[in-house]
C-alpha cells in the first residue's frame, strides 16, 4: 500500500535537513509518495500566511508528515499542524549517544507529552488594562487517551512502567484530574507508575537521570522538561519527535531554524533523520526504522560530524555516510 | 531598634535546621526577638489546621520570618505564608560552591520569581465530568512591581542586566503582558534585558549556565527553572530563598522535610543558615550577613560535612563550625 508523506521543510536549516531525511527514506525504497508543501516565515512574507490552507489540508490527509522547522512563526505553524493530524501525544525521546559530549551521558528518557490542551488550549483575555487571564484546560478524556497510549507504549518494549509528572499540589483540580486519570488507566492495565512533582523532577533528572525512563506529563511540562533533557544530552541537534494522532502523525526534529548557520550546508541532519526513522516505524516499516537508527548511531560515534559536534563535515557528507551504513 | 523574627520550624528536618540557623543568628547578637510558631503536618494532625491563625498572624506582623519546611501540607503552609508577608518576589540564588560536587560547577544564578499570581492565583473549576479549568492570572501591576525590584537588584550589585524568561509564543496575552511590562520598566530604568523562551532556557542553562545571571520570570517558570538550577549545583541542600514583601519578608531553604533522615540530627543546615544570612541583609545587618556567607562557604569547602555531602558530621557539628568561623 502506497503511503502519502507530506514534506514541509519550513525555514532556515529546515530547508537542508528535511531533504536529507527524505534522501535517507528514499534509499530504503519504501512505498512512499512524497508531496512537498510550504510553511513558515518565508511563505508568510510572500503570502501573509505562515500556514497556507493547502499545507494544512495536505497534513490532515497524508498518512504521515515530515516537518523541518519554522522561524518566528513556529507557533503559528506547528500548533495548527499538530491539530491537523489530530495529535494527542507528542513522543519525545531524549537519549545521549555514545561518543557525543553530554552533560549527563546516562540520559535515556522518553517523554509522552499531552499534545492538545493545558495552557496550549489558547483561551486568553485582557479583562482590564491591568488584568490578563489564560484558561488552562485539562480534560479526563485527553488524559485517558494519553494514558492508554502510554500503557501500550510501555507494554511494547522493555519498560517497567512510567512516571506521572504534574504540579497537582498547586493545580489541584486540573493537574489532580490529570494525575488521577492517568493513574487510574495505568492501574486498570496493571502498569506501574510513580508520581513526581514537575519542580522535583527538574532537580532529580539533573542529579540522576537514570532514575527515570518513560515520563507522562501535561503539555507545557512536557515542553519544558523535554527541553531540559535535551540540555542534559548535549543539545537539541539530536532530538527527534513524533506527534501521533489516531489516523496519522507528524514527525519533526526538536530543534529550530538555526539562523546562524542556515544556508551554509553544515546543519546536523541527525534529529530529522531519526524523526524519519520514527515515521518508518509508525507506518510499519520496523526493520527499515531499525536500520536507520543503527546507521545514525554508528555515524554519530565514528563520524563524519557536522560542526555542532566538533567536526567539519557538511550535511551532505553526514547524510551520505548514514545512507552508506544502512 | 528591636526586630521581631517569627521562627516556624515546621516538619521533618525543619525541626533541626531552623534551630541551627537561629543559633547562628544569636551568635551575632543582632537586636532580634525570636518568637516561635507551629505549622505543617504535625500541627495539622493535632489541630486540623496546617497553618494555625496565630502563625499566620505572627508572620503577617513580624519584621521577618524564618521558615524550615513542611511535609504533605507544604502548599497549604507556604502559599498563605507568602501572602501573609505580601511577598511579590521570591529571590532564589542558585550557586555552585567550591568543593561541592556539581553537575555544572560554573552555575551562579539569581532567580527573581513572581510570587503572587500566574497559575498560583488558584482559580480552578470542574466544569463537567470531563472538563476542568484553571484561570492563570497575569497583571501589569504585579509585573511592574517585580520589574522595579529587579532593576534595583541589578543596580545594587555588579550585574549587567537581567534575562526575562517567559512562554509568550504560546501564552501570548498573559506572558506577552508579563514580558512587555517587565521590558518597559527595564528600558525606563536603563537596564539591559534579553528575552528567552522558558523551554529554550531549560536547554541552554544545562549547556552553558554562565550565559545567564539574573533571571526574571513568572511564578511557575521560577519554581521549575530554579529547581532545575538546583540540580545543576548539586541538589536542594544548599539553596536558600527570600520571599520579599514591601514591609516584611520570609526566608526559607528551598529543600523539603527529608523524611528519610529526619530525626537523626544529620540534616545539612547550610540552606537555612544562608537563608538567615539573607534575612540579616534584609534587615540592614550587611556586615553580619557577609560574615555568615563567608563562614558557610569556608565550612562547605573545608568541612565538617553532613552525609549528603559525603561527610559524617552532624547538624550540630556543622553549625558549631560555622559559628566558629564567624
Ligand atoms: C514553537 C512552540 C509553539 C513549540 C511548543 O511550545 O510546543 C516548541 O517549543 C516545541 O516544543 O515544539
Ligand atoms: C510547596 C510548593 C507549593 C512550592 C511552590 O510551588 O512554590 C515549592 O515548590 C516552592 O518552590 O517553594
Amino acid at each position: 500500500m502506497t503511503h502519502e508523506i507530506a514534506v514541509i521543510p519550513g525555514d532556515g536549516i529546515g530547508q537542508e535537513v528535511t531533504p536529507a531525511a527524505v534522501e535517507v527514506l528514499e534509499a530504503l525504497e519504501p512505498d512512499f509518495e512524497f508531496v512537498e508543501a510550504e510553511a513558515g516565515d518565508a511563505v508568510k512574507d510572500e503570502t501573509g500566511e505562515a500556514l497556507p490552507q493547502e499545507t494544512y489540508d495536505l497534513a490532515a490527509a497524508a498518512d504521515a508528515t515530515l516537518f523541518g522547522a519554522a522561524g518566528d512563526t513556529a507557533a503559528d505553524v506547528i500548533l495548527p499542524l499538530r491539530e491537523a493530524v489530530d495529535s494527542f501525544v507528542n513522543v519525545r525521546p531524549a537519549k545521549a549517544y555514545p561518543g557525543i559530549d553530554a552533560v549527563r551521558p546516562e540520559t535515556d528518557l522518553i517523554f509522552l507529552r499531552e499534545n492538545t490542551e493545558g495552557v496550549y488550549a489558547g483561551h486568553e483575555d485582557r479583562l482590564t488594562q491591568d488584568v490578563s487571564t489564560l484558561t488552562r484546560v485539562v480534560t479526563e478524556s485527553a488524559s485517558e487517551r494519553l494514558a492508554e497510549f502510554a500503557c501500550d507504549y510501555v507494554a511494547g518494549d522493555d519498560h517497567d512502567g512510567f512516571s506521572i509528572v504534574h504540579k497537582a499540589n498547586v493545580m489541584r483540580e486540573t493537574d489532580g484530574l490529570f494525575r488521577d486519570t492517568v493513574k487510574g488507566v495505568a492501574d486498570e492495565n496493571g502498569v506501574e507508575t510513580d508520581q513526581v512533582l514537575m519542580d522535583a523532577f527538574a532537580t532529580r533528572v539533573c542529579l540522576d537521570p537514570e532514575q527515570f525512563d518513560v515520563v507522562v506529563c501535561p503539555n507545557l511540562a512536557g515542553d519544558v522538561l523535554s527541553d531540559l533533557a535535551a540540555g542534559l544530552v548535549g543539545g537539541l541537534g539530536l532530538l527527534p519527535s513524533a506527534n501521533i494522532g489516531p489516523d496519522r502523525a507528524l514527525f519533526e526534529p526538536v530543534h529550530g531554524t538555526a539562523p546562524d548557520i542556515a544556508g551554509e550546508g553544515v546543519a546536523n541532519p541527525a534529529a530529522t533523520i531519526i524523526s524519519a526513522a520514527m515515521l518508518l516505524e509508525y507506518l510499519g516499516y520496523d526493520d527499515e526504522s531499525d536500520r536507520v537508527h543503527t546507521a545514525v548511531e554508528a555515524t554519530l560515534e565514528d563520524g563524519p560530524r557536522t560542526p555542532d559536534l566538533g567536526g567539519d563535515a557538511s550535511t551532505e557528507d553526514v547524510t551520505a555516510a548514514i545512507i552508506d551504513r544502512l
